[in-house]
């Protein structure tokens, strides 16, 4: 017999990392494990107990299991990154990226030594940087390591948008390209309501407005909270593309990959539309982009490498 | 037209809450209000808006609001009161239900106010002191006001039992009744694995290990956890208990239900059997009890009683 | 409270009345009445019978009654039509026309004597006409009477285009106006895989092949089946728009729709893209058309009034 | 990488083939093989682009394919098989045994030609003695070869106790041990709403007519049809089987297992309880028997016995 359970390791055991094992399971797209820490491997274990329970209620049936052992992850199908700190007030840019480096680097190391076959899948900010250092570490195909940032951006440009013209969100449709953030480059002209351009449905200085608040979306979120940032879209976000990996759906989502030429970049992690199946990055897809556009993205992608630079 | 939107409001905007909102928002049952104090705005906002931005990623279509005026609550169908404090080191029990019994008297006056019609699941400790406070309160009929604890306290004895035989939850169930986590009454005749007594499958000593686990279930998780106390289970069992009413279903669900003779029991809410429908408690399902199961839930109403006394 | 479980009646038990009915019931939209004609009253309480109880298998609860008396389908909240004959070999347009604008008739006159307030949707062929045929009929606001056509063109075009591209048809969109089938206007220039309109991605003769297996899509179904014509997706094309009533959701979705001087016309059914809500049509959306674009729907409509001049 | 989308295939694409390819499509348990013989290869085309055309509407991803070659069954994880011809009036149950044993032979071969590693599920009827025919002729170890028989009549009966007492059927069991129908052997006192043995909640004369109504439960359909099966409820309940394989979910169900002691009995497929997983049937659960069900289980085995005498 051919047929098993799937296994999805989460590396972070905080409110994101969390969130994703919950909704992972609640989609049965797997058995669970949330790693975290040896300190905090008791708050661990208390999450991923709370969420079972959470089960026979919900009628979802998968096996969490809270630890700091990473032999627990062995032979996992895929692992998603959400460790790192987050950016505090008086810490530097280079801080951030050396601390969080040297965070992705452990990690890694931890998880190929289990699961040497897996795709991984990363969250941690600022998250091209991070990709390209866990595809580094990991000597792994580049079809392998994936980073998350696009779904995200776009889910807030879809809520913001449906907002705007009272609609559903399940007819707004959304794309970027580039870096997170403020780095986002969004193709508005690209982005629909019902099939709809939203340049013939809301007006200009509007549409500037919700791209500009969706650039700042994580602040947002970040401003209200008072402390910690963002982690039910994130979480969403990233079990998208689990599922769409584990179903080998071939989706078509924005996704960091890694480029070699494509769009004109090499040897960086951008931010990109691409074909995730089972086997991560099936095909990275290229748009023409109008002068305008190309400009934002080299821009963004400057910026990306300013990042890698410190890296070195 | 007699279509319309449900709205649910969900008082109290920490995990449980906010956890709360989450789950009734992906399974679409209404517009959801998540109202917490002032101080708490913003924070409140944040999760909301967080929350409100998975839904494109999760394919659900509900508005999310987070406030603290309570004018936001206007012609909720149901109100969900998760707010209270929960109990500190060195704080006694009777100041413990002091407190919620204040928070209880004003999130009521509140709620009463701008939904006069509506129907009230109460989750705050102890229970059902508390569910019993919001009834006087509100002068609502018995059938009304809801108390939550056997959803939860079942869930854990059926994800142990699950656990003990390597079995799916999906096909465990399990009984309480009386108080909830210590003064629990576990009906385990009345519980199976496939239809089978667990009685025929488990031996007793580890039967009897279950239940007490299931007992501290709550205990458990906050030790775990080390600050804070468990939510994804409590916030699904709530969701149970909405989406019943609001469908309609008329599931058979353990229920914290005002009793006026049944089980030999007068002007107390004690959690028993019920039938859930769109007018709340449609009827209390009364059982025989053995003289054993009958001196247990004796001893858990009194250990209510003890609880109501401090009310006064 | 004002709590309430819905009601939707279904109008023939044929296979996509059945279907439609069994969709409904599985997403919970509501209690559902099938309803045929006397003599097949047996065979649609034994389908209505044999769907119930899938229902503890599937998870759902809803309760389906087969019947052939219009007094059961009383205080419908949305009736679905899908009675009526399909064109057989040697019968003209014109005698298809004519016995299903009688059929429309007499079933509008059921509907509206039990339920004065519901929302019809409307599948029969040719389903402009007879949609035409409820409205007037019914004496009903034009919000309140919908046709559905293009939520099934734009399905079998999503469907052929993942194919062709091998993507996930999660990732397409399509978009039609006009009428039905051959009379369809496709504006391939809003239709996108992942946000890229399609023209881009598919060479220009591949895609004319799709538009016109698209069109033509009921017909392939007919002829491979042999015998009757297509359903699951039919069904599930209603059961769509019922869903975005029921739940209030405000989608986007193609929709027969009476025009008053939208795209220059009066006092006709033609397909247009929509807003769906409580209130049924919440809003015709006009778009700019190319020349080209106008002209294929002037031609629709002229098609459609040809058919409508059978009525009189 | 291990990650792979799981193929079903499904033999016999008449209403309950054709309908348990769809529910398996809308869970996204697999990929879908629909088998029929040559002379149905179109119609069975028909319906499997259909519901293909549905998977955008209904937001499922999954590839139907119709076809007579076994050839596109090749590798299949689990293989259904719904072939096979019903007992037409005139015909004698002798003839019926014959004819499904020949189908059940030659579909076997076809089967394991192409996926020598698969796990079979029987509908066929004579359930008992067609899922031994398979077992003989695949030369499977057992665990790998079930039939379907328990989980439909318990449905039934679980539709019709919701309906007795008014209730959701989320909270009804049912149990049921021996062969199918008529010689079904309820355990009544093994099922329950909401925990509750049903002998305390409905009189014994109505639940004896409930008990013998589940008996003819697929009579009571072919009736009311006049023409044909029942095959909602049999689809769901094959479903339920192939999930519980799929995703390995250790679930306990009525299944059609071989014996080889449990119960008394040796080398004959008959209903028991069963835990079902990724390799089948992990496990025969046994129950201690009260004389009265013992007798009526023997009496179902030797009306089994006297129908596999038939196969020599």
């Amino acid at each position: 017999m051919t047929l098993k359970r799937n296994k999805i390791s989460v590396i972070g055991g905080g409110f994101t990392g969390a969130t994703t094992a919950f909704l992972a399971a609640q989609k049965e797209l797997g058995d669970i494990v949330l790693v975290d820490i040896p300190k905090n491997e008791n708050p661990t274990k208390g999450k991923a107990l709370d969420m079972v329970e959470a089960g026979p209620v919900l009628g979802f049936d998968a096996n969490i299991l809270g630890t700091s052992n990473y032999e627990d992850t062995k032979d996992s199908d895929v692992v998603v990154i959400t460790a790192g700190v987050a950016r505090k007030p008086g810490m530097s840019r280079d801080d951030l990226v050396q601390t969080n480096q040297k965070v992705m680097k452990s990690v890694t190391q931890e998880i190929i030594k289990y699961s040497p076959n897996c795709l991984i899948i990363v969250l941690t900010n600022p998250v091209d940087a991070m990709t390209y250092t866990v595809f580094k570490e990991s000597g792994f195909p580049k079809h392998r390591v994936i980073g998350q940032s696009g779904i995200l951006d776009t889910a807030r440009f879809r809520t913001f948008v449906a907002q705007e013209l009272n609609l559903s969100v399940k007819d707004i449709t959304g794309f970027v390209l580039g870096g997170h953030g403020d780095d986002m480059v969004p193709l508005v002209r690209y982005s629909y309501a019902g099939g709809i351009p939203l340049e013939k449905l809301i007006p200009r200085d509007r549409l500037d407005k919700i791209v500009e608040r969706t650039r700042k979306g994580g602040g947002e979120i970040v401003n209200l909270l008072g402390n910690g940032s963002a982690y039910y879209a994130p979480a969403a976000s990233l079990v998208e593309m689990v599922e769409a990996v584990v179903k080998d759906q071939r989706r078509v989502l924005p996704s960091v990959a890694y480029l070699e030429g494509e769009y004109g970049f090499n040897g960086i992690y951008l931010g990109v539309p691409a074909i995730l199946g089972k086997n991560g990055i099936e095909q990275v897809i290229e748009l023409e982009l109008t002068e305008q556009e190309q400009t934002a993205l080299d821009k963004s992608a400057a910026s990306v490498r300013e990042v890698m630079k410190v890296l070195e």
